[in-house]
């Protein structure tokens, strides 16, 4: 075995003690906020076959899935005639037949739909994962990376888009993050579409009217005519593009623009009374109506929403909607669902941009021994045994080292305390703390310790 | 899109509500242990670069590593000299060069390598994660599965196998399971080989040794010879193959053996501190120096442990030594470190086996307010919302259905309390809360529900 410099591949990462604890305090406030709701975990295999994965993500999202070559002789069943050929398109159909899970939505989908006897529906599941996607590594977007999705799946009831905004508003509550909470409704994007009489060009209408903030209206109303809406449609257009000011004028605009137009209504219908629900509810974050929010996967069919930091611009934070029929392709139609998904990495980057963090965190142990010896050493394992015992996270050094080098490790090791036992305090049975921050030492009875390191 | 019969890759596994709870009380439990005793977590990437993987595992690990195919092009980079080879071992070398992780082991030492400027030694760290091995699936064998690994690296002393033995009797004994800890040192293995005159025969000596409970003493002095160990070194090893009793009878055989010898009597040395200290603490399973143990990797060079159920059989559910130099392969010589790893799939079948899992883990949601339509759904609502931030777990039925499809929702998702809030309990504050165990109702007033739901 020779000798190699040590990495990983890119786009991936380690996860030190330091960021593990940071990271399992976004998870287990998220998870913890998920159970309170009546939603169960599951987890999925991290591999996928390439026939549930293939065809579900357009062919941009086919390009980014991770393949997995087939073990053994991979070649064995490769006709000659297509090896020839050298065309990796074809040759990775036939000599790969598992991905990496690319997203945590087509797994469950395909869950759902081989588990459906043993479910109880609507089925509430939230499912805290990595996902695998084959990107351009840059700075925030990373080839393995963490989603947290909540769905509930097998009920249209719009009280589940309440309940996923609730958890929304808990969950950056709890975590401290100031957030703004964007709602839109698909049938109110297909109804502009239909009632400024371009219903097929809804996907090139959402596409370019997602720009407006970046590009401003001239570049929009230009990318909405090369993408072939009619001047008429565009002109009949723009009073959605300009339209600002409060919920309700926006839904004036919108019931005058919709006289007569269903789908138009039932989406208005349908996000008044979130809104409404919402408000009622006591909503901390701010939350609001977004008539241009569109959010790219065709699958959405009625609620959306994306949700932001208001301090720390990094984009979109947690994200969904409702869809009618996400299992269908599995084999199981007419079964609605809404959910959405928390990007943990992101979510990690936000909190470290504003310090919010708790500060306690990164200590694990809470208290060294010191090592004087092996009569003291076996003195101090059965204390510490029963302090372990009683949730207090303690270790002894490994050996009598010098005091300075032992002191040293506690400090490296954030440790806030340092217990001395040395002879003369085996025999009067009380004991030196050193407070590591504030330097300051006491002498205590067993019992003193135990209720200090508790408290 | 197709319709399709949805199935996962053989080998791996979803996990549903009811084996995700039963999980994570193993993970939970270990976890906090790990923690207790100041073990710190880390994660590394599920893909490692194939330079890492390749050759840590011998010519069979070799094979049973995922391997991912290469993104884009894949086929442009290999020669057609090569190509036109059609040779499937060349060929995945030039295509792929990431590989899913086959134990915890490898990332470590890669992770210690690494990033050793930012660790405090000795490093107490443990990682719980999937691995992944092309091995042919059977019962209780899976392609995908979970280890959670312990160790420490940068010290040699005997502290802390003392000290992984004690987390292997705190975990077994937290989770009830009737274990028996196994332990042995390679130095005595070692030591064995030398004063029965094949020193170059060891590996031979203990995979024949280790088949001894198998097949018995004939079968496995027949392969010591077909392993080409010479007859009068056969002959010498006859005591070690049938030595019975207690320790202290093991201990006089070796000494008699090892008269001279500094290797053996080295490992006697360490491993009878071991079990004295032991012993001194007060371990709660079983514990016994097994002459025969052997555990197959080579890289063990001290103490080895194997722990198995007693109540159960299905071998080893932990296990794990001292290793002298697990990071010299990646250019960092001389850290010697002892680990053990928990086998979660096949402690879990032990739990299941025993019926040792806590009743009351399947239980997620603990009330259901039954819906009886608008106006009683926002009043309960907002009850709602106060009892989660309480910690309590509830939901509402989604719409208005009859009460006995309600009812059937709670009774199938195990809610053990439903509450029913109509306009008549709207104005008088008093709830009917149903208790769908006994089928008990009971009256009660908001506060004293709340008092009843936390305890």
């Amino acid at each position: 075995m020779s000798q190699q410099k040590p990495s990983v591949p890119k786009g991936t990462r380690d996860f030190t003690p330091a960021e593990m604890v940071r990271r399992n305090y976004i998870f287990d406030t998220i998870r913890k906020i998920f159970s309170s709701f009546g939603y169960q975990p599951i987890e999925t295999p991290s591999m996928e076959l390439l026939t549930t994965l293939l065809g579900k993500y357009g062919d941009e999202g086919d390009k980014l899935i991770f393949k997995i070559l087939n073990s053994g002789d991979f070649l064995s069943e490769v006709p000659d005639e297509t090896y020839k050929k050298k065309d990796a398109r074809q040759l990775s159909g036939l000599i790969s037949e598992k991905g990496l899970r690319y997203d945590l939505t087509v797994p469950f989908a395909r869950f759902v739909v081989q588990h459906q006897n043993e479910l109880v529906f609507p089925f509430k599941r939230f499912q805290i994962q990595p996902v695998w996607r084959a990107d351009r590594p840059q700075k925030g977007r990373y080839r393995e990376f963490f989603q947290c999705d909540v769905d509930v799946v097998g009920s249209d009831s719009l009280l589940y888009e309440v309940e996923l905004v609730q958890i929304i508003d808990e969950v950056f509550t709890q975590l401290g993050i100031e957030s703004l909470i964007r709602l839109n409704n698909r049938k109110i994007l297909s109804g502009i579409a239909e009632v400024i009489g371009a219903p097929e060009k809804l996907n090139d209408i959402t596409a370019a009217m997602d720009k407006l903030d970046k590009t401003g209206l001239e570049k929009v109303n230009d990318e909405l005519a090369q993408r072939g809406v009619p001047a008429d449609s565009i002109a009949k257009l723009q009073p959605v593009l300009t339209v600002e000011g409060k919920i309700k004028e926006k839904f004036a605009l919108l019931e005058a623009m919709f006289a007569g137009n269903e789908t138009g209504n039932k989406g208005v219908a349908e996000l008044r009374h979130v809104l409404t629900t919402l408000k009622a509810l006591g909503i901390r974050n701010r939350f609001d109506f977004d008539l241009r929010l569109a959010r790219g996967l065709n699958y959405y069919t009625g609620t959306i929403i994306e949700v932001t930091a208001v301090k720390t611009a990094i984009g979109s934070i947690c994200g969904g909607g409702r869809y009618d029929d996400l299992t269908g392709v599995f084999g199981l139609p007419g079964v609605p669902g809404v959910g959405i998904s928390f990007g943990a990495d992101r979510i990690y980057d936000v909190l470290m941009d504003q310090n919010l963090f708790p500060e306690n965190l990164e200590r694990t142990t809470k208290l060294l021994f010191v090592n004087f010896g092996s009569k003291e050493e076996l003195f101090c394992l059965n204390l510490i045994n029963d302090l372990r015992r009683d949730g207090i996270s303690c270790e002894i050094y490994p050996h009598a080292a010098k005091l300075k080098k032992q002191m040293e490790y506690a400090s490296r090791k954030n440790i806030p305390f340092v217990l001395l036992i040395g002879e003369e305090e085996m025999k009067t049975g009380t004991f030196t703390l050193r407070d590591m921050g504030s330097g300051l030492q006491q002498n205590l009875s067993y019992n003193e310790l135990k209720d200090l390191l508790k408290s």
